[in-house]
């Protein structure tokens, strides 16, 4: 019989197009630096149109989070829906190599597969504008006791509140994740979707989420706090495990009375930040479900981070583990 | 008014889905190191299944030269068949976003885009396995004074000849070439495609073509010698430009009594070599198209090559020329 799956993703599976751009080109299309802008098709279109040379791979947060669990050695499957066309095909392909149970199969009909235009800045910085397409089809009866199963961990992304049956198929998956003695994580995504949808999270946060993974920013959001200096009071009131990434400044463990504090690795040059978050989280939850203790995971987290953005790219192209100690 | 084009690129419109793997991932497969396979849709699909996380890049030979012309600052155009699926709008974009005038129009129906799988062994050598699909519907009625135009070069790839209508489309685009008083050059793809073609390429070399581009296998393979000192006195019979890679040893250059050898410039690692010969000869015909004497075109395209097998995929990412002195 085949050993349990550990971790269990669900989330928007999303084909990066990744190219170089300078600030100019942000400023033309109104975005953000570090922004990730929702997009329809007819403006993906447009700025694709407009955008360089690009790369295509496989990404999506949490998605990402599930490929690099999955590269650490863990065993791991997700949910999330591509339409049956070539960048579908990718996406499933890239997943299943890994050893990634792939739960629902790809739409036929629909929207095509959903691509994030990464558009990635000299200092390595990404800022993306993401056509969701078929994720929005991803809905509450693709969540079911069986695509579910009883995995040690259950890991939910902020953008999944998102699509138009999120909150529904969250709420689903939650309910017959703690039924079979699951643990729920959720990934907050970034600090514009926690204000989408904060009421949701916090509820989510206070009645069946245990670890909150989240940067900076998000955190602050999502208590409403001034700066990174109130969060820790404000997580007085919790009990969860909070995960909080701090780029160059490292990362912050929370849970209870315990703090961690983990310092980041000094980089020569980062390349290419995106997926930096959802390779810690990967990393961690490794840790995590392999039964080391929290400064462990965060080490393992923080390894995880400092490879990916020294690579163009989301996913860790080497073995995650090849020279940690 | 629009100024003039300098080269046309007409061969196989190709994206590559790039994956490392190891020798007993060749040999499973039975791919000779640093061979190129034409495989069918089914057998893509096998290999592919059996391939780790890939990225997605566009490529094929003359395509990833036409491409790095255009990056270069040069003013390209190109006749390849593409479908009007995923990865051919890749294509047409990774091409179109660089300046580059796409003459003909993705086809609606017929096979899919072509996609080469490009296994990167340990030492960056890539063994390619390429599923021609929609590439094999180029047709001599796609070659016409008006996709053709007047170019200064019209630069053809050896692979042309392994689909139906490859004999008749460079028959008729060299007419039409020649008719418009531009240069034609041939690039000999590899030393299989060579073997495969050998007469018809001799022919052309013979008839029509002004310049060759040649690796030290495939035109051993041509002159039918034994080894690359054989090559030099074979080629007394010729006119022809012959421009010839040899690696880590350099380029020769021969033009009748005429010789110039070109060392390699060393590089700590090579990281993957898909699209070395290619960037060099994008690097020559820049060169040459610019009026620069034949130890410069030389200079160019090592210069180009250098910077491609530092990068994994076969077209340089960053400015062509910049660091170029």
């Amino acid at each position: 019989m085949a050993q349990s799956t550990q971790l269990l993703g669900i989330s928007n599976a999303i084909v990066d197009v990744l190219a170089h751009v300078d600030d100019a080109f942000l400023e033309k299309i109104g975005a953000p630096r570090g922004s990730m802008t929702l997009i329809d098709r007819m403006r993906a279109r447009e700025i694709y149109d407009m955008m360089g040379p690009a790369t295509e791979k496989s990404g999506g947060s949490v998605a990402n989070t599930i490929a690099g669990f999955a590269n650490l050695g863990g065993r791991a499957a997700y949910i999330g829906r591509v339409n049956a066309d070539q960048l579908g095909e990718i996406f499933v392909h890239d997943m299943r190599s890994l050893g990634v149970d792939v739960r629902i199969p790809p739409a036929s009909g629909g929207s095509p597969t959903a691509r994030s235009l990464v558009l990635i800045s000299g200092d390595g910085q990404r800022t993306m504008q993401t056509y969701l397409g078929a994720c929005t089809e991803l809905s509450a009866s693709d969540i079911t006791a069986k695509t579910v199963g009883a995995p040690d961990i259950v890991l939910l992304e902020g953008y999944v509140w998102d699509i138009a049956e999120g909150p529904a198929l969250t709420a689903k998956a939650i309910q017959l994740a703690k039924k079979s003695g699951a643990r729920i994580a959720l990934s907050l995504s970034d600090s514009f979707c926690v204000e989408r949808h904060r009421e949701q999270f916090l509820e989510a946060v206070k009645e069946s989420v245990d670890i909150v993974f989240a940067d900076e920013n998000e955190i602050i959001a999502l208590l409403q706090v001034g700066d990174f200096a109130g969060v820790h009071d404000a997580l007085g009131e919790f009990s969860n495990l909070f995960v909080m990434t701090r780029s160059a400044k490292g990362s912050v463990i929370v849970q209870g009375k315990e703090t961690i504090v983990q310092e980041a690795i000094p980089v020569q040059k980062v390349v290419d930040t995106t997926g930096a978050g959802d390779a810690y989280t990967a990393g961690f939850l490794y840790g995590l479900t392999s039964g080391r203790p929290l400064a462990e995971c965060a080490k393992l987290g923080t390894w995880c981070a400092t490879g990916v953005i020294q690579q163009v790219g989301p996913r860790l192209e080497k073995n995650a583990l090849a020279g940690y100690r």
